[in-house]
């Protein structure tokens, strides 16, 4: 059943796989009048691209996007927008040992259970290419946000058991990890390139700060603004966590601890990580997400083939040491499309009051 | 802008407030020919009633579920299936004193900025009291997964800190707690008593566990069962986290550690919590949530009321010390409407092959 | 599938059958702030109540709605709005003769093929009492509308071939068909009298007209405001036909005929029906619906048993000579909860021009 | 708001302008293992394309569609299926005299008013082009469709007040307007010849008819087969009305009349259209639409400019005398869509009984 959809009045539909004739996104419901250029989207691209970066794959793509409808004299018309991203280094050749064989932590067997067809070629639509049309799509619900004030920024907060103990967020630029810990991100480099070495791959925690929300966002009981933004960042591929404010570490405070005390200029802490009962407080929106290890390591592992006989496989490819830092536009992405469909959802709301 | 409805082809709406007439669910789309009665559906909603177990309020309501269609001679009939939980115990009186006060840690000062309108009568939607529908209804879903294989449980694996070291899950019942470790279970509630005698309330971790779930279940790449599952929870009103399988333990985990190893007897290992790539795998499968303290202590607190002047509150009422246990059954009926709905989407993708 | 939800900014879901406990309705996203009163609601109900008016079945329903949720102080609060119409003179007893018998022209045949289950009780959830839910949700949508200047009115202008001549739409109270030509309206009368000895049954046309709708509304291409009327309309069960403005006469017309010239002071004509392109353009929206005759005639006719063996039967029980006038305010609750939906939708796409 | 995604379960979401770079569709949720080659989509999309029959165009289109996903060795794979029409022949200049006027009409004024943006190259999203997207999405659904044994053909049985008498559909392929009745059909081509030189348009009726439907598709009461139909087929540009087998005739019939007999041979007689309280009876589904006359007629009009002063136009371009025949394929396209959609959805109802 189909399930390439997000969002109710900001709308996108996803489309292609990593190894076909290309990738894109529908985005429907724009509002009518945003200022949108080609270039506006290539910048979060460019972040998402493959080939740059301590932990990324040599695969090279120019990813350059497309805007095929929706736009007139560069604003939109409030009518769908198309983005092609054509994908131009797709070695489906290179997938051609794995034909056989399910790859431990991938979705290809899983894939198979559900369709019960083996595209071999790469991870399908189980690929992190996929998420370009995510990023592309993203760009746009951020430059509807940015006309609010809303802004999305995001780094690496943790990476193999290294944790960043500062949130020096205007250092976050400054190394290639987006970590917001300068200190930290310096062994976090370290630590890449040791792995790297050993063939094998690494786990961390992004940390995603929306600024600006105004307060009264998300739909009780169950389109919530928490619940949407963790089915948006657990649909992302190596999420396997969404924690808001305080998370898990709420589950070991006293409420006297937990709460947020409220005084005449605003919230006092933010354990609550600016929602509270499902809707944006008007505080800044802070989310993290585990990032599992890339399960592609250049060790060799044990598996099964389709015949159900034990193999031993050596992944290979072209692959990243950690899905971060690719994955941080990816995070934003989906973060500022909940945002905006949500921001447009209150347009409704507020009609009588 | 709507939103009180979960599911697509299995789906459910629910209605009502703490203080209204009564709280109930509609249930559209569940098969016809399930046999289903109200005691089906009333052993859960005993499971989450008020005035039962240690951490629990003395509010009583009896909770009796009454089917207002979809049912002929016992069975359900395909149409809708309308639950009605008429509330009886319902003191709005005893909010009287908080009527321009905005407590801590709860939604009166969002609920007021979205809609502009203040009910102070307890909770509102905001209230627990919202999630008898939410039980009245996984019910139906839970007998649905039973024709399937398919079962639901979860218990307490953390409160206050303390932590369950075992998963003795039949050993489950016999703590009020549902903690599948006996003994970490009996720190609990001394904890509960002591923090009780304090005014203060605990936070935890409540584990879900689904076994016999066919592989195949959850729509790429936006309705992901994963993703699914993480708003289903993360949209319940004390939930400020979920993580599945290993989930943010993953993180500080290397690849050749964090995969699961493909063996011809099946996985060795978990750490995907039965979910790769967003479909489920066949495994069981495993999903923590983060439960916050209950915000409504019995400690005086600082705050504002309406006209944003500081105030001190000690809320009073009548209140949980934790959300644990009663928000275990809530837990299930959250995962098991998830399961249901992706139960049946599935039926419509394996046609051809 | 779930299936009885109908709008998606202002969203109804409708459950309970004939013949069932009660029938109702949810009302999910109306904004807050919204004055409302059972009354309100009553006042529609008893227009579409049974034993009133000449074609009418003398089966007798106090048909009182009760809110159970969503109001504060004669306010809507935003949250889901619960209408609950006890049935209190359900006779399935009446209906034992037909358990074994597919009634001609009724659903029975096709909701035994759909759902495999056979609830004979009148006709379940395809019944005309199904309606009551719609028309009490339908007067929320209309107290909505009226605060936007919008109106809807719906009245007879067909039956059983003969045909309003005039539409004196104030006249239209004046005899209990509403129908906007007083005298056609009596030669009506006669007709149903006259059929009614025959034991026969009328279909006939009724015409809705909604004023004041403001230009903009409807969402290309597929959730166009025509489109989404039609299938309003053609939800209801004795309709086979929707026609906008013109219909099918402009299937006969040129286009020099058939376009509505613009002057500076507005369109001359209004063979567009108020809707150009799917859009709303500010004039009156004008469509009218064929109503088939009530299949349940007094006069004995050919059918088949469930083990398919051909039998004669002679329906009886409470029925009405024509679906019209009762089906009028079903109509207008239609085109109502249509209107407030796209209304409410159309608030977030005029953000930034 | 987003309106651009038609179906649940066999979801399309089309996109594009007439002038802009392309038009495609996204089609989710198309069962994996659908043998599908853009042959099988060309031959529907060329019946559509400009520049053939006797009441086109004259602009030209090669209308070539690429499938960019969801394909593997020519099977589907149960992915999105992306599909792209170049725009090859769009004269936007040809539109500058138009760029301050409104055509009587057409979708322009309309448009501005919803959008607050005029874009007036063409129809935008409100042209004809747009349905080239449908057309092909639809082509995808008639494969699916055709597995299942059902199959979905349309004809001409009005054209400017030319009624047909027959319904011989096999002797539709012999004109180009394919109507059933060839005689008909002749008088039909000499009206257009006629009234091309009078510069004027005409209008016309559509009849769908789809075999092989199984019984039990449509879901009560919303997403009813007939409602979803009338939805389907009045969300293309030029349609005004839709009726389902007697359709309005059945508004003059009596009880007795309309009734369609069921003996053990099935059914004697149609009028319910194949189907009965919005479900398919297994019998062929015939449904009707009325067609307006094309708008851009080649005589001079009255109208206004933006400024609302006065002005005549003479719209010129490169018209087409009827959306019919070239509206055929439209039609039968939204039909299996439709169809499609349903059956799916039918997969997961039955699945206990």
């Amino acid at each position: 059943m189909a399930g390439s959809t997000f969002g109710k009045v900001f709308r996108v539909t996803t489309w292609g796989e990593s190894h076909g004739t290309a990738v894109g996104a529908v985005v429907d419901g724009c509002p009518p009048g945003l200022v949108l250029s080609p270039e506006d989207i290539q910048l979060d691209l460019d972040r998402r691209r493959p080939g740059t970066g301590p932990a990324s794959t040599p695969r090279k793509e120019a990813d350059r996007v497309e805007i095929m409808s929706g736009l007139f004299e560069g604003r939109t018309t409030g009518t769908p927008i198309s983005l092609v991203i054509f994908n131009q280094d797709a070695h489906s050749k290179s997938y051609d040992h794995l034909k056989e064989i399910f790859r431990p932590g991938h979705g290809d067997i899983t894939y198979l259970k559900k369709y019960g067809i083996r595209d071999h070629r790469g991870g399908g639509r189980a690929s992190a290419r996929e998420t370009a049309g995510r990023v592309a799509a993203g760009a746009v619900a951020r430059k509807l946000l940015a006309v609010a004030g809303v802004t999305v920024r995001a780094g690496t907060v943790a990476l193999g058991g290294i944790t960043a103990n500062r949130r020096d967020w205007p250092d976050c630029d400054s190394n290639p990890l987006c970590c917001p810990d300068p200190e930290a991100a310096g062994r976090m480099e370290e630590l890449i390139a040791q792995v790297r070495q050993e063939g094998d791959t690494l786990g961390g925690i992004v940390e995603i700060v929306a600024a600006g929300v105004p307060a009264g966002l998300g739909e009780p009981v169950f389109d919530k603004l928490d619940g949407e933004l963790a089915r948006a960042l657990m649909s992302i591929g190596a999420v396997k966590g969404v924690e808001i404010g305080a998370g898990f570490a709420a589950a070991a405070l006293r409420g006297s601890e937990n709460n947020d005390v409220i005084t005449p200029e605003g919230f006092r802490g933010n354990n609550a990580g600016g929602i509270l009962a499902g809707i944006s407080s008007g505080q800044e929106i802070v989310v993290r997400v585990a990032v599992k290890p890339i399960p592609s390591i250049g060790r060799e592992q044990e598996t099964v083939n389709l015949a159900n006989e034990p193999v031993r496989i050596k992944v290979g490819g072209r692959h990243d040491i950690s899905a971060i830092p690719r994955i941080i536009p990816v995070c934003e992405a989906m973060v500022a499309l909940t945002l905006a469909d949500h921001y447009l959802r209150q347009k409704s709301v507020r009609f009588l009051l």
